[in-house]
């Protein structure tokens, strides 16, 4: 028995053995044709994969929702956070400006008939002569220096270079002489370069830090082993909109590398929020990974009731909740696009929010987002026509794509996107559910995107 | 010692199935995000692994020049070709336009001061008001449509939103209503379509198909395979310049998909390459596969010894050759990008030299690319003033870029590549010895590219 079953074993090994080398035979022809022949394919069948596994990933983060929803969650006494000098004048610049750059809460219309938001009308110069103070602004890594220079070279043929807004790039780390010369040789406007405070990238005080550190090495969820996503997302909830480069303005548009504009966009788009009273902008939608967030809705709630004050008449609490708030139900904006106001960030009811979950811990102690802590404050916090879905904004952040299926804006905007490619209407959006709340017409076709 | 041998292999094949089977389920995990990941991760993986192909491969495609400069191949006895009259009056037409707009074989000075051609002005415009009739061309295939449109639109931004010359594609199966849908919304100025004559692109009646299929069957090298690559090369070769979209056209500017230019292109090529009396423009050049082309360089020589009128004074055989001649060292102009004269494929020489390479069969019975043929034409029927290399046009085309190490270049284009990709004095292309041979100023930093 034993003599048979190593014969046999012999075999079977020598056949792998043999495959692998006549794999690294092929492998290592000496022609580099061929290997980028092969390369190719081998992206062509990753690339295929991939459109399987996310098909296959949506089916279960459907179901993983769906289970979300039934879940509650408990949370911590409220705690009062203190706040020193300078952040309260802040403060209260900030509400200043915020009521009077929206002229406080809206009108909180809500028709029956669907609503068609005004369309922007092309307001291209030459030279930039608007008055609304916007940037640009770019958290990205030196590594990421070929990514963000496609991605701004994108912005510049698809916007910028109409319109010439500065940017602003923030880093953790000092960018290299390399980074900055070759961003620059791509950008029609200025540009500014800022390194982030330690005390904004590190930990508080508070948090205890073998607590966090056990969340890493048992975390089951994307980057849950990772302290600089954590700190990537705190950042961007508490404080990239008050590092001292982005004092002087009012709006931004965040960029991240590997992104893409898909249209042309003929209109000053800081201008038009500005004009039409919105705060906050968005292009893609989805739901979160509950375990993510596993605290965050209760920890919210606890906010709430001791801060009535903060909650917007005609807020979106039923775009964030289906049960009027008892529950989250996960939909929140993909915040890798934002174009909004810094000083609804800058405001009193975000600044105590924010704190108030950064006292719970729960960006080490969970994973929270960015981008639902900006969805669920916005969502709040402002009137429902404060916040702006851009149809006509085509864009991609892997793996999801905005891509308009109003075949006169596809047209218009000389998209190079194929339709059919568009998340908006995909079951793991929200964005329908954002297009029924607001009782918006949708385009032809957005069927064909429901399972 | 058989029962010790057998337990070993157990335990190895266990170990292998366990590495498998966790990778699957790792793979298979149902996280969007994981996969989007994973699947990133792969790609960086295949990435830098092609990296390191690449420059194993160039080390033995050297050695493979080395070798193919060693031997020498012969060709079979003349024969006359017989050319009916219509396209006896195309190629005298052709060649008194060739006259007309080059003025002839061009003075063919050979300065020891390095030259410095002319710098082109830019001449960008709202309208196109230039009287040069030229045209992107583009043979493309339905499936390429992604690619095609990503590089449209970036010649557009880089420099056709400038100067809106029209498009032509050609395709030898009719272009689908999706793909002239999605080309014409990314083009700002006119395009055709067109459907290649069967007669183009088939087997022409003295080719033995029998042995054709076994050199396909047999033959090594990459396409070695294919047949339409065959067509498309003799396609490329021999017909490209006489469809009748092209017919009002005297210039071209060849484009493939998934290429890119990476810096703005603010002069008009076209007017630059007929004010200069340029024939031929290129910006990559490299050594081609010695087994794809065996008795290209024979058969030329039985053409030449024939035709020695076609021989232009001062033309770049030191170019193509090390010993005058006598062997091919393998050196041509990367075809895939050209901006060239279509007058010249036109001309007497070009069709003779054309139809005898193709009564030959090279075609089919090895694997004769458009790029050599272009090229030997170029470099032996051109005076080499009409040869042209773009220092300032930044192209990529898989897997090698032309990326200016001239930093006011570089800065002036504002081009977005990394001028350490650049190939341009990488010891597997011929652009070096084109610089010696024209006797050009090569840029500060060349010397670091040498092996």
């Amino acid at each position: 028995m034993a003599l048979r079953v190593s014969k046999r074993l012999l075999r079977v090994a020598l056949l792998v053995v043999s495959v692998l080398g006549i794999f690294g035979l092929v492998l290592h022809t000496t022609n580099s044709e061929i290997t980028t022949y092969y390369v190719d394919k081998t992206k062509e069948l990753v690339d295929s994969q991939k459109s399987w596994w996310n098909s296959e990933a949506a089916k279960s983060e459907e179901s993983e929702r769906k289970k979300a929803e039934q879940d509650a969650a408990e949370g911590k006494h409220l705690q009062d956070v203190e706040l020193d000098d300078a952040a309260k004048k802040l403060e209260e610049d900030a509400t200043k400006k915020l009521e009077e750059v929206v002229g406080g809460e809206g009108n909180g219309d809500s028709k029956t008939t669907p609503l068609k938001e005004k369309e922007p009308e092309s307001t291209a110069t030459d030279t930039k002569t608007t008055t609304v103070k916007a940037a640009f602004v770019s958290l990205v890594r030196n590594q990421d220096l070929q990514e963000i220079v496609e991605t701004v070279r994108n912005l510049e043929d698809r916007f910028n270079s109409k319109f010439h807004y500065p940017y602003v790039f923030l880093n953790n780390e000092p960018f290299t002489p390399e980074f900055k010369s070759a961003i620059s040789n791509v950008i029609s406007s200025t540009v500014d370069f800022g390194l982030i405070p330690p005390a904004h990238w590190s930990y508080p005080e508070w948090i205890d830090q073998e607590k966090a550190a056990t969340v890493r090495q048992t975390a089951d969820y994307i980057y849950g082993d990772s302290e600089s996503y954590r700190h990537m997302c705190r950042y961007e909830s508490g404080f990239f909109w008050r590092h001292e480069l982005l004092d002087k303005f009012d709006w931004y548009w965040r960029v991240e590398p590997s992104t893409k504009l898909h249209c042309n966009v003929d209109y000053d788009v800081f201008q038009w929020m500005q004009d039409n009273n919105k705060m906050y902008g968005f292009t893609v939608s989805i739901k979160e990974f509950e375990s993510t967030i596993k605290t965050l809705w209760s920890t919210t709630k606890e906010f709430l009731d001791a801060n009535p004050k903060f909650i917007a008449k005609d807020n979106m609490m039923d775009f964030i909740s289906n049960d009027k708030g008892k529950t989250y139900n996960l939909c929140h904006f993909w915040s890798n696009f934002e174009v909004a106001n810094l000083n609804f960030w800058r405001s009193e009811a975000y600044q105590e929010y924010f704190d108030y979950l950064d006292k719970k811990g729960g960006f080490f102690y969970e994973r929270w987002g960015d981008a639902p802590v900006h969805s669920i404050a916005a969502s709040l916090f402002l009137s429902s026509d404060q916040v702006h879905y851009f149809p006509d904004i085509g864009y991609f952040h892997n793996p999801y794509n905005n891509c308009p299926l109003d075949q006169s804006i596809w047209q218009k905007g000389k998209c190079s996107c194929e339709p059919m490619w568009d998340f908006t209407f995909q079951t793991y959006s929200c964005t329908n559910e954002y297009y029924d709340f607001k009782k918006l017409k949708k385009p032809d076709g957005w069927k064909k995107f429901r399972n």
